[in-house]
């Protein structure tokens, strides 16, 4: 029985079924590692067969990577009361370097926690928080590099390979192997398969991340790097406009259903601490935060007001929650700041500006930058990974690669280099807006400035006169810097520069940037990543439709589209398709070509290359057939 | 007084609104060239002033390229019954090497003319036909070889520009020409001012075209060529699943005012004759079709009974109604064909698997090829231009570039080749689906093979897995292409590979093809294409709300999805966006460290740049009003 007001439980503790129904025809599977607690989930697709003159052969399920938790598995309990099971709680316990808190150590968390006003929305299954021992590092990476393979590092092997090893056989005899085409990875070295020594070695090498505070055992591990699938986050977050705690939980379950590798909370409304409690318990991606925003709110909205002291607080008060990666603006520097005055568009982020704000009123270096040290020493205390914030990114084409971007990234770079001395995992924020041919010496001056830290880009857009479609805009953008070597992709909706993003706004930017992403992995020559493509385009051109739309990014929107057109039952088995008839039907006609070919007794290459006036006379003959039925 | 019957004039006769009313803040301009009968449309765009601490400062119009045609003149008077006014009338007549005929040169155009079953929908005011007097050659690149400049070229010339040399230096005042960057062009030869002479030269050369029929007077010329912006195609036409000829008119009105440069009437099903003649009379853009749909109607959808003979006649009948370019798979050869058969989704070009059919039926080489040199008679009569159709293009990212698809391609080289020879223009089309890695070897093959004759390619797409978003997957390779080179994007909408395109879909596609052809002008570096984007991005940093819905390619939108959030007219003057509320717009902090610059009496950079101690101070004893009212 809880304790919270009937209402608040009414909203806060269901979720649509939109967001949680199953995927058509797919199953979530469990490929046990190493030991049994290493379970790592993927999504099945199962197809029908093919038919053919001589029966039917049939096509074998296609396994893919599935970012949507336990939210899909019908044989999961879900319930956000409680929150997700926390499948990495043994991990962390083992390890032996970390101990439970008797309480909270940040002040504001231990105000929060006391105050009755906020206690009807209070998440009641509070963990005790738990730190690094005195003297330990928590950080994946600081046992990467003492050599230890953890469990996480195993599960990430395992899920990023998705089954390809494996399933080779029954994909090869399906047909989904064809002209598998060699990508150009412009320096990555992608492996052919991905082991947990891998996984290992780039987390040691700083190429890689695995956001995982200690304080998240909900998540199931990823891990995010030029070497692996490219990733993608989405960003959810009330404001003083809109919102409330069920919503943003349920964006946040929506975000994983279609693809979000990490979620963004960028609340900076009311009740941010309750309503991050409530998202990390019960989400199984990382989170990150951009913790200057509720830093800015305990101080009034005044910049000039903000303190070291309040911000460490803050720190530690989200990172005892369980954020897995902070946005800090730390390459905000005071002397870059004049090179924004002449900007078409000043300084565009938040974050940043909050910083050049303070800067100014002060007349001092941006303390995150003095306090570096001092961030690192908590980052490692809970394995909450850097995601240095690109302050100065420029906001518009005009502002693409001036000097103030450039001058932060190689601050950004100096920066990386001391949080690597403490062991502490890093990635790297980019644009933004820039014009495409202006988008590679982004991704060369990142690589060669951070040494490699992942990179993690907004977009970018690739032109300013499309309000209302910069999803596209910076998708184009996306999927070229993610070729190009960008290891995360952070989404943009169409709602971007002009409000608030609904449902549908939150979905057509995850898929946006879940087919970038994907389209960059083919480019790069991601082990297997054609597979899908090849399953499908074999799916279409044997008119199996609903393999096509389950197969797909979105199964439920081309499905309403194919119907919208043709909405009978019948017309999902038909051999054509409604943009053409029968008559005009390209596949269709290739088929005869084919069944012709076979009926004749040759195979299709020899049918088509022998000499074939006799064949041709036959042909015509049975024309009064040519489109036959199945 | 019609004779049509009321209920087709009903529905015949009128656009929606939608589809008419003027831009906001627009006003159409008509900018006279060398001669009164040389008026090229424009849009410009009126911009609100920007508010200073010192009163206000005027933001100049903007002028951008405009292919919306009269309907979005209020001033000019729309009658679809008679079509719109033949503004190339009389320089076609004044060249005196063509004649209008008694009739029609065609048995179907002679047999439909007099077809009694079909007077109802017939449009009433069909002009005599022109063609070119015996020996004549009226094609642009014909004139252009010879020296002359056609008021065609200078009407060309004009428009490129949009007055970016006139208006320079209110351009400059308003801010609006900071920043440009330099483009990468991979070898295209961008002229810094487009003039009428250097239009000639790329026709001469066979680098750019000039589509328009001299049976198509209405339209207002302009050019495909990599040495000119970019250009989107949008595909209108009825199957035998769907549509009516009013829809078909609405459609193309609609299409060119969001932005298409020409319209494909692809039209499969019935009545596609009077449709087309409605279209053309109405189309302000070029027309382009591919014959071998109709040909193919003609013999009852049996494409082995399809006959040189009917064919040939269904290219003058199309060319005597006044289709500016004909998709013609003439490089579909016999020898090509088994090169298919092992392709995960064969031959997905409609025109392409016909013609195979036909080939293999016969086995006779593809009669297109056959009787090239008499195509090219046809065309240079009329001046109709090749579209030389990529029948074997891949349909999936397993088959893209293989021996198939580049075999064909080096047959479109020697065809340009041998239309070259005839003066008659031409364009390549090109793919389909392909990987981003390997769109670049599709543009150098093509340059190379097809000697820098103008790409026109579908996309491409990018990857197979997100049907639904195929608008966006191929936008990604659109952008990308024409990057590289492509003079001409043929857009995909939506509903790819599912259904039919409704209204919102075509404007859906069409506006991402915009937004990916402006990237690739930016990128390739187009001169002043970056002006809009500057234009745009001031208004935004400003909070020019309704500037910058207006200098978008889409203000309907743009200003929908904002009064999504904040539905208030007060809202549209707001100095924050719904997105952050007040306290966190990076803009507005931006602007208020420039105010304070200002204020303090030194230029930002100034202001910046001097120890500030005192000033922080200031500052800080400001900070009540940190938030300045405006």
């Amino acid at each position: 029985m809880s304790a919270l007001p009937n209402d608040f439980l009414h909203d806060a503790t269901r979720l649509t079924e939109d967001a949680t129904r199953p995927f058509p025809a797919s199953r979530k599977i469990y490929v046990e590692g190493s030991r049994p607690d290493i379970r790592v989930p993927m999504r099945e697709i199962s197809l029908t067969p093919t038919k053919t003159r001589d029966g039917i052969e049939p096509n074998a399920p296609v396994t893919v990577y599935d970012t949507s938790g336990p939210y899909t598995d019908p044989a999961a309990h879900i319930n956000l009361l409680k929150g997700l099971p926390a499948l990495r709680a043994g991990w962390i316990a083992e390890r032996g370097d970390s101990e439970p808190l008797k309480g909270l150590s940040s002040i504001y968390g231990r105000i929060r926690a006391a105050d009755d006003k906020t206690a009807h929305l209070r998440f009641e299954h509070i963990r005790q928080p738990r730190r690094a021992k005195a003297g330990a590092n928590v950080s994946q990476m600081h046992y990467a590099r003492r050599g230890l393979i953890t469990p996480e590092m195993e599960y990430i092997a395992i899920r990023e390979n998705a089954r390809l090893q494996e399933l080779r056989e029954s994909y090869e005899q399906a047909g989904y192997l064809r002209r598998m085409h060699a990508g150009q990875s412009f320096g990555a070295m992608l492996p052919k398969e991905v082991t947990p020594q891998f996984v290992a070695q780039e987390v040691a090498r700083g190429r890689a991340i695995i956001p995982a505070n200690i304080n998240h055992p909900e998540l199931e591990p990823m891990i995010i790097g030029r070497n692996f699938r490219v990733k993608i986050n989405a960003n959810i977050g009330n404001s003083a406009v809109s919102s409330s705690i069920a919503e943003e939980v349920e964006k946040m379950v929506w975000s994983t259903r279609w693809g979000g590798d990490t979620v963004m909370d960028l609340s900076t409304g009311k009740n941010i601490h309750e309503t991050r409690e409530w998202i990390i318990r019960n989400s199984p991606v990382p989170i990150g935060t951009v913790p200057i925003y509720q830093a800015l709110e305990k101080v009034g909205g005044k910049a000039e007001e903000l303190t070291w002291e309040i911000y460490r607080d803050t720190l530690i008060e989200q990172a005892e929650q369980g954020v897995d990666y902070f946005t800090i603006h730390a390459g905000v520097l005071l002397r870059y700041i004049p090179w924004t005055a002449n900007r078409m568009t000043g300084i565009v982020s938040r974050g940043g500006s909050i910083l050049a704000k303070w800067c100014l009123a002060h007349h001092q270096e941006n303390f995150l930058y003095t306090h570096f040290e001092e961030i690192c020493e908590i980052m490692k205390a809970y394995d909450v990974s850097f995601s240095l914030g690109d302050g100065l990114r420029p906001g518009s084409i005009a502002d693409a690669n001036d000097e103030a971007q450039f001058g932060e990234l190689h601050t950004l770079g100096e920066l990386t280099e001391k949080a690597w001395k403490h062991d502490v995992q890093v990635m790297i924020e980019g644009p933004g807006h820039v014009p495409m041919h202006l988008i590679k010496e982004n991704m060369d001056e990142q690589l060669k400035h951070c040494f490699e830290a992942p990179f993690y880009t907004l977009g970018p857009l690739t032109t300013d006169i499309a309000p209302g479609y910069d999803h596209i805009t910076s998708g184009i953008g996306a999927a070229n810097i993610g070729w190009y070597g960008t290891a995360m992709l952070c989404y943009v909706t169409p709602k971007e520069h002009l409000g608030l993003p609904d449902k549908d706004d939150v979905r057509e930017g995850i898929i946006t940037y879940k087919l970038a992403a994907h389209a960059a992995d083919l480019a790069k020559g991601w082990p297997g990543a054609q597979v899908r493509d090849n399953a499908l385009s074999k799916a279409r051109f044997e008119f199996r439709w609903e393999d096509q739309f389950n197969l797909g990014l979105d199964p439920d929107k081309a499905k309403e589209f194919h119907d919208e057109t043709l909405p009978q039952e019948g017309a999902k088995l038909a051999h054509f398709c409604s943009m053409c008839g029968p008559h005009f039907c390209s596949m269709k006609i290739t088929q005869d070509v084919r069944d012709y070919a076979a009926q004749v007794g040759a195979d299709e290459q020899t049918a088509l290359e022998q000499g074939m006036a006799e064949k041709s006379a036959e042909f015509k003959q049975q024309g009064a057939e040519v489109y036959r039925k199945a």
